[in-house]
């Protein structure tokens, strides 16, 4: 049974190293998005240490589900500049396709294509059940391409080479992405006779918002787009910079108004406390730190990531990555927090309580002796760099509605770390200038066609994202107690009622945009 | 009074010298697609000269008419690849901007974008008298930028490096245009706080493909689009390869059936006096022509281009340009072709009543004493780059239909000279994978809105546009007595009835596209 996250940062997995079993690394795989949350962020905010050593149960249960979700791999020879004509040279383009359940061009079977996103396309087919599971009943194909610079898919033959600086990784953008899906897409219903079969175009995160908008680039390539917490407003100021921040707040104060109080006032603790003598080793100490503590902000950061990690997968059911969690993991955490005894020592016991409610995060099934904060924190990686060149998604906390420190978003520091960084100069107003994003209803609602945008609540990055009906076939599918792209996983014997309604409303709706071209089309292929 | 063409080569411009008198270069400044037809065709048939010296008569008028459309010339620091994120140089973008009747941001005063083509933009502006008519009836700012690579919008600095070779000339593109565009008056209008302006577009011939492409891809930068004569289904086997051929042929035999059959005849003719002994010295003689001839191809060429061009300004009133012509031309040729007397001498009876044909388009005022064919054959044009990477528009000329030689067209010889032109392949399937052409019935329907595909019958580009409503908003209008854009030409004293009409209707209907976009913002901005 698939229990695993919709995995976001995978790089990793071209480092597998046996894990240490006394010693929990945060390796837990990194949701997309959350990356570029916190490279946003000043200078004292930096991202999170990148997954570079997964574990074996990691590979194994990895394993497992291939065997369930069966594909055929294969490499395109793909164009590497699709909008200049310089001499560059290909790349292999990785794809894995499953044709067993296709009812064939003749039969105009259609086409589930998966966007892939910022990581190993092999996480996101094992863990996009939805997608697997619908074929069947709809007789199609199941393609998964993958995304450029990620997982195999490396210009210039390997990882090394294709990171190696500005100038090779200068290709690594959303447009050729899409581009890249476009060219395969259509070559291989060539190649089929298949240029009648309807495509429908899958993504969660990154990759929702990459299948709404090769749904509005290419709609003579793709019929509709199912985009699962896909937050494509989250540029400029289309939505308010705090809402990250806020919804991850909210999730916890919901749960409870002393965790998100505790939770609050921790940071000027952790913040004093590592400003007095020793205050650091106690910081470390009373967090079980494997190694130094070498500034409170690296514990901050810690603890920032495991609050917003756990808003985005605050699941209705058990699961399992790298390390377990319980059911809505936040009521735990919180539970944590409020429930353990106040020793009376002030400051002390607020932090002792903040080490009891991440651990439900970090070490829920209490193995881990003590914690590394960051492994590598500079690691070149592709999201950074997108986040440093077009996915310029602005941040801030607000001072009385978030839970986090208060900070704003600075425009010039942020270039500055990616100047550093990459010796890139960030765009930030180009997505919205290439895809839209202001006034969006209006030019979806007369323009867009076929698009679901679902969400859950819950999930922080649902603030980005459309969630409302802009007209009759772009809708959006919202619900309460969902969390990030929840709808996009297998279906489990746990799964909430509003979970099994929420996907047979999807089931509805692209039957209905399949029936539509069928009809359209059925004098055309006398269907 | 405007009576220039709509001029699509203009390189020439930046090669302005003093004009012979007495001797008449085929300097007829080219109309965009002809170029990509012509270097479509076998070795055989070669790609017309370029332009290199317009008259003085040209320059004198195109400064009378710039009186009458006056504006600002203004650069824009324009990106120069906006796909990737290499270190390139910016580069000085121009574009011609006029606000005086713009009733502006407050009232949200339109915004005319018209999307330059293949020329200088200063050519587009002075030849586009429709939207400077318009834009007061409208209180429209009237903007024309300048297309990438043409005019003075030269990256590298100038056009000597900007066509230095394959590498420098990488990034003429379809795409890169479009979204200078976007970007352009993305900014424009944020610096003049004018966000909620609506954008109308124009464009004729390559600039209408932009147009409607740039609807299509950027429905949230403008709200409509006016397409006049532009090809858009001139890609792969959309249209019959025949079609342009056709259309010529047919735009001659109905004017006469002798004719049609006299040209149809005459390459045959020309062919085999060609291979006798003194032959192409004879044929240099009959047509006059100012040096030898080398091969009778270049003949062939010389005359297919005036038939060619005739289609395309088969205007119902008389025009001038570089040289005078009547109105329906073509109607003037085939008189001159069916009247010549027949001196009883066969062969050369043929050759002498083509050469009166094509003097009414090569020399209708009579001061010319001798023609050269051709005086850059082999000169690097940005269009002949755009027609070797991705404007690949497959034509043929079929046995029967067509007064041309019979040929088909050859992928792998296409291929082999844009390898050799420019070291370049061609990407013959870019252009519909990117913008669709395929099906674009439904696609367009579904999906499109807001756009008008003007064309006249006469025109030979006609066969690959849009000739049929797609849908209530995507709407064709079509003349039977058109040629290319005529529409998009200043109102004359000469217009006949169903120009006026044609006209009327594109006001009423982006009338009504912004009468739409004022309703649905009126309560947002309170007018």
């Amino acid at each position: 049974m698939d229990m695993f996250f919709l995995v976001f940062f995978i790089t990793s997995v071209l480092h597998r190293q046996p894990p240490s079993t006394t010693m929990v690394k945060p390796f837990f795989l990194f949701f997309l998005l959350i990356i570029c949350l916190l490279s946003s962020t000043p200078e004292s905010r930096r991202p999170p240490p990148f997954p570079r050593k997964p574990s074996r149960l990691l590979k194994t249960q990895n394993n497992l589900v291939q065997l369930k979700y069966t594909y055929e791999t294969r490499y395109f020879d793909q164009t590497f500049d699709h909008f200049s004509f310089n001499d560059l040279p290909k790349f292999q383009q990785r794809y894995l396709i499953n044709s067993n359940h296709w009812v064939g061009p003749n039969r105009l079977g259609p086409i589930f294509l998966y966007c892939g996103n910022e990581g190993d396309i092999e996480w996101f087919a094992v863990n996009t059940g939805f997608v697997w599971e619908l074929a069947p009943r709809f007789g199609a194909m199941v393609v998964f391409p993958e995304h450029r610079y990620y997982g195999e898919s490396m210009p210039y033959g390997s990882q090394k080479e294709a990171y190696k600086n500005a100038s090779t990784l200068a290709y690594l953008t959303a447009e050729q992405a899409l581009a890249d899906y476009a060219v395969l897409i259509t070559d291989l219903k060539r190649n089929l006779s298949a240029e009648a079969s309807p495509v429908i175009l899958f993504g969660g995160s990154y990759g929702g918002m990459l299948a709404a908008w090769m749904r509005l680039k290419y709609p003579h390539i793709a019929i509709g787009a199912l985009a699962s917490s896909a937050p494509i407003l989250q540029f400029e100021d289309i939505v308010p910079l705090d809402t990250f921040y806020d919804i991850v707040s909210s999730d916890f104060k919901r749960e409870s108004r002393s965790c998100f109080d505790t939770i609050k006032k921790s940071w000027n603790i952790i913040n004093s406390v590592g400003q007095k003598a020793n205050g650091l080793d106690h910081l470390a100490k009373t967090f079980h730190l494997c190694g130094k503590l070498n500034k409170s902000e690296d514990l901050s950061d810690w603890l920032d990531s495991a609050y917003s990690y756990l808003a985005m997968v605050d699941y209705p059911y058990p699961t399992e990555f790298l390390m377990p969690l319980p059911a809505y993991p936040i009521k735990e955490v919180c539970k944590e927090i409020d429930n353990s005894p106040d020793d009376g020592s002030g400051s002390s016991s607020v932090l002792e309580r903040i080490f009891k409610g991440v651990s439900v995060y970090y070490n829920y099934t209490g193995k881990a002796d003590c914690f590394e904060l960051d492994d590598d924190p500079h690691g070149m990686n592709g999201w950074n760099w997108q986040a440093c060149t077009e996915m310029v998604m602005p941040m801030s906390s607000d001072r009385d509605s978030s839970m986090f420190p208060e900070w704003e978003y600075n425009s010039t520091s942020y270039a500055e770390d990616c100047w550093n960084q990459f010796r890139v100069i960030p765009r930030p107003t180009w997505i919205t200038t290439e895809f839209g994003g202001h006034d969006y209803k209006s030019v979806l609602k007369k323009f867009g066609s076929n698009i679901i945008f679902s969400n859950g609540l819950l999930d922080p990055w649902s603030g980005g994202s459309v969630l409302e009906n802009v007209s009759e076939s772009v809708v959006a599918l919202v619900t309460e107690k969902g969390a990030h792209h929840l709808d996009l996983r297998a279906a489990t014997g746990d799964d909430p009622d509003w979970l099994v309604k929420q996907r047979e409303s999807e089931v509805e709706i692209i039957q209905g945009w399949i029936h539509d071209y069928y009809m359209k089309n059925k004098s055309v292929f006398n269907m």
